[in-house]
């Protein structure tokens, strides 16, 4: 592969596999090094951290860390960010096999869930290894600094992601509930990603900090805009089960804005499917939402995230990280526009 | 308190409580640091981090940490020692944590699991919570030695617990099986207390091996015990119900030696009670255990791992931690020999 192929010049693209194909070396090495990771499994379990470690998933921490850590074209993948990618990742997995064990997932990437797989009790074990092997490797870097990072991120994940469970089938959830989980669950590790690859990528303190800023940020759109293609996607293309928020009696932002709107006899409707009192009715749902402005207005809230993201970048200008951390909102904009 | 009543002249105690109040002010050192980590949790899940770190537990691994790291008679709680403590116990938290959700447990220590109290997927997420705290303390040492090594042994405790798990209900387990799940999953904690505590208490490195070597033998002699206690315990002593693991299908060294001796239909009989075909009939494999020295077959076993543990502290004569470790073999026996 030459170097030229290996990293075009940037071109506006609308998906994020086209973004992240600027570090296609850099993924590439990032699976390489977690396929040797399998060696530190003990031989029983290894085959199932195998199965974990599955290659088919977005892989947006590690393009945050690769991007963020960016020195200039033609940069080939330091050592440390491809290990700082690992360890981001690497939780990241964890925290999918136990969020699907506790959603009762049999899919997730077109295969059976590890969960599904290997029973959940095994599978909580799992999860529990791949986070430990995680730490592990943030253990390696010469200082504490990657594992004290990574160590709180983690616990302000699970925190988050505590709270989403404790408040599910309930209707008393706030919307300022509701950002706080997002903030904990999803955009800790954007952050903790942008701010370690920035770190480590020898950048200055004020852009390790304002690389951390734009992950938080970049963070709480992704997964507002997660939450509105839970409504608005197209299965096949997500690969995901629409409405499987208001069926689990998830109160995300969609759901926030369309009961704020409703009439209060259908607002107490919405709310009995929420309660998991009533069938969940998602066709009408959704014609509701289209018809009140629903889609607009989660829209413009995902903006309101991305605005304080990319003023972040742009008190850096021209520096060699700032071009490919900016197309990620153009990125997110292009896929919220696709659900249009 | 005085110096003289903290700390008493070793004299033979017949259980570890008494052996453990040697170092009472290092466990309410423990104690009140675990309360002061309550604030490094999220408000939201701080009550249920409370929870789980309750004081009714024995202190196994912070007392084999407070021993190792034993410098003299009248030594107060080193802030170090006191921390990694914490870290080796709230790893061990949250590993029971994940245990009672797999085994569906409803009681442990007298009051509901916290699968029973908050629901098994807020447990999963708060084991995890929990597990990310320890290492984020393990971080806060100045060097990455202590992040390593507990990082490594959790994921050496869930491989065997994941091998454990999978094994359930099967009767092509080996005696080989069956030590390297007891040598993962209890050993490797002590272990590591061992040499922690060794090493953080300005220990040689001869003496930090050889107290990994002494916490690693004590380990798998203690599990041995406690398996043997799962059958001829008194249930309002240990505070669990018996026979658990002919139960759930769980072939212990009890059961394995009890297969060896029994004629053969008889020992079908058992593998289909193993096997979940057949109501397990605790009263008659306890008669037989009996009648075919299945106990003190296994206390044998204990004391084939003793030795490996006090050859080891005998090759430090005179040294502080030796007279408090040397203890634990001598309870585990008076322990072993409660059970007759």
């Amino acid at each position: 592969m030459s170097a030229t192929a290996a990293f075009p010049p940037p071109v506006p693209a609308r998906d994020f596999a086209g973004v992240f194909s600027r570090v296609a070396p850099h993924m590439a090495a990032l699976d390489a090094f977690l396929r040797r990771q399998l060696d530190a499994f003990e031989p029983e379990i290894r085959d199932m951290a195998d199965y974990c470690i599955d290659t088919s998933g977005k892989r947006i921490r590690p393009a945050l860390v690769f991007f963020s850590g960016w020195s200039g074209a033609g940069s080939t993948p330091s050592e440390d960010l491809v290990q700082v990618a690992a360890v981001v990742e690497l939780v990241h997995l964890a925290t999918l096999v136990h969020d699907d064990i506790m959603d009762e997932a049999d899919v997730r990437r077109a295969r059976p869930t590890a969960s599904r797989q290997y029973g959940p009790a095994a599978a909580v074990l799992l999860g529990d290894a791949l986070f430990a092997h995680a730490l592990h490797l943030a253990a390696l870097f010469p200082t504490t600094e990657v594992c004290r990072a990574v160590s709180e991120s983690t616990r302000r994940v699970c925190a988050g992601e505590i709270m989403q469970t404790l408040r599910r089938r309930s209707v008393a959830v706030t919307r300022a509930d509701y950002e706080r989980v997002i903030d904990l669950k999803t955009a800790e590790l954007f952050r903790v990603s942008c701010a370690l690859g920035a770190r480590l990528g020898g950048h200055s303190d004020a852009f390790v900090a304002d690389a951390a800023v734009f992950g938080r940020h970049l963070g709480i759109a992704y997964q507002i805009y997660d939450d509105l293609a839970d409504f608005f996607g197209r299965e096949q293309r997500i690969g995901k089960t629409l409405g499987t928020d208001l069926a689990s009696g998830k109160l995300t932002l969609p759901l926030f804005l369309l009961r704020d709107r409703l009439p209060p006899a259908e607002r107490v409707a919405l709310e009995a499917e929420l309660l998991g009192q009533a069938e969940p009715r998602l066709e009408l749902r959704l014609r509701q939402m289209a018809e009140l402005g629903v889609f607009e207005a989660v829209a413009a809230e995902i903006e309101r995230e991305l605005a304080p993201a990319e003023a972040a970048l742009a008190r850096h200008p021209g520096l060699a990280p700032v071009e490919h951390l900016g197309a990620l909102p153009l990125v997110l904009r292009a896929q919220v526009g696709a659900l249009r």
